[in-house]
């Protein structure tokens, strides 16, 4: 194979940009036009994107349809909300054009968040953070806001790489784990049902999960008549996106004890402003959309494009490939 | 068998002590005599207890050396330091004594603790639970404070109920991880060494779970020449004991980055006096001897003291047997 033209709009830390550079040689990474920070926005367009045979980053979708070369795009995140129409997805299969998002990058600190978020409100940690600040040996009070994972009720929205792995991580707890997602296909790793039937199950779940994507179909999924679904004393948390759910219910039901815990690594508008009773309640714990994150998270995102351009170059079968 | 007399010092709410009477009938519940709530100190004096055939909760080793009708005691706790003498085993052993803690009580808590501790610091959310209080939504900062749990290499110190149940609950994860206890036994679940090899080991750990039971030999094994063979940025938790390591030398490694984070459920003594330097450095978190507490704690501990003492009563094999 020829050397390719790699274009990238992801902004590297220079190690990463090196290693970039280095793990793709013999081919050639071209960076976006940086006349101006805006350049690099997240799907705004760059002239250079069309000399390229690789798009990387967060292409423009108008450079994508205009480019006659592109043949390979890698997608920096998991989600891939501005790429999801049909007329996009269409032409990349008409064409030929390899397509992938970056979930199998994410998916593993996404899973490790969700448990996070669940053992710490399992074992009162935050309430022994902030009373640490206090010098506070809160001991019989932290003991009896505590409780054992094992037994429970779960209910996980959406199932998708996080989900999978998740489910996973959640097995040595002798949970009772029910998925939902718009369509079974019979691969699941869990009982997995229509997303149809889950108001069925939401009264009966001590633990829901939301690992919804974003979609005209999951906007506001947990609207306050939804949520007054749930189980009283239930747990609620939020590792999908921010605007699948109704904060200004969540924030009633929490304060009516309906709810009785609330984690967020997500909300809508991000970040949640300033003066939103979310962030003061005292049962409501917010993680500020770190989940898919670690401190060497670009040069994670490198070495998964470089491996997944290294299958491309070779014919093989690549990794997260969406069309 | 005919109806047995149970003394205990545990104190019980009455909902649990009714569930006593309930799960133990037909035998026959004599709480101890409080003419003072100083009768009700773990281990002290109760001539009640002399009456008894099964004694439940924290007595006195002079009761139990002087009493001619007692068959089998319960602690209701999983250390037993007060008991681990040579001429009271001894003396249990030569009259046929049953003698059970309540190990396996406690490791499932203490596990998800564990697991707890670590993964909190995984996904930097007591800093999140912190930066709440201002309403501060630090995206970049907390996403390069979080680590990957996978590949790191991980000691445990001690090997017993606890390390055991957390291996399972950290199997998911693709660790590199030995226990170490003072005498291997072939029969563990993961890597064992004795643990005078733990030395050769700590300059490579990320990880270093502390779970040592209380002991004269375990007293201040991680004192500061031990810690100071970490390697540097490494991370020690203790769920075991407070005084199985220097409080004081923990402060100053974390003050100086040889130490991470640490994260410590047992203090020495507890609870940690106000004005120690632990409980404001930020790299330090606390939670006040929670590890085996859950708010329905003295629920499973009625449940689990009626089960072995069922399994007494028809001669079978006991649950978490010492002597």
């Amino acid at each position: 194979m020829e050397p390719l033209a790699i274009w990238t709009n992801q902004k590297l830390d220079p190690a990463s940009a090196d290693l970039m550079r280095r793990l793709t040689a013999p081919h050639r990474v071209i960076e976006a036009r940086a006349t101006s920070a805006s350049n690099l926005v997240a799907g705004s367009r760059d002239p250079a994107a069309l000399d390229a045979e690789v798009l990387h980053g967060q292409p423009s979708v108008e450079d994508i349809l205009e480019s006659t070369k592109v043949r390979f795009i890698q997608l920096s995140s998991a989600g891939y909300t501005r790429y999801d129409r049909p007329d996009l997805l269409d032409n990349l299969k008409s064409r030929g054009i390899a397509f992938c998002n970056a979930s199998s990058l994410y998916s593993e600190p996404c899973a490790q968040h969700a448990l996070a978020m669940l053992l710490s409100i399992a074992r009162a940690i935050p309430q022994a953070v902030r009373e640490q600040a206090d010098a506070h040996w809160n001991y019989l009070s932290l003991r009896g806001q505590s409780f054992l994972l094992h037994g429970q009720k779960v209910v996980i929205a959406g199932y998708g790489a996080i989900p999978r792995r998740l489910v996973e991580l959640l097995a040595p707890y002798s949970l009772d784990i029910t998925a939902f997602r718009r369509t079974v296909r019979g691969d699941e790793t869990v009982r997995t049902l229509p997303i149809s039937e889950i108001d069925d199950h939401l009264p009966h779940a001590n633990i829901v999960f939301n690992i919804l994507p974003a979609a005209t179909s999951t906007n506001r999924f947990f609207d306050r008549d939804r949520l007054m679904k749930f189980k009283p004393g239930a747990i609620y948390l939020n590792i999908g996106r921010g605007d699948t759910n109704d904060q200004d219910a969540l924030a009633e039901l929490l304060k009516s004890n309906h709810l009785s815990r609330v984690f967020l690594d997500v909300t809508s508008p991000e970040p949640l402003p300033k003066d939103h009773a979310l962030w003061t309640i005292p049962t409501c714990h917010i993680t500020p959309h770190t989940a898919g994150g670690t401190f060497d998270e670009s040069h994670r995102m490198v070495e998964h494009f470089a491996s997944n351009l290294g299958r491309f170059a070779r014919g093989e079968r690549l990794t997260d490939q969406i069309a």
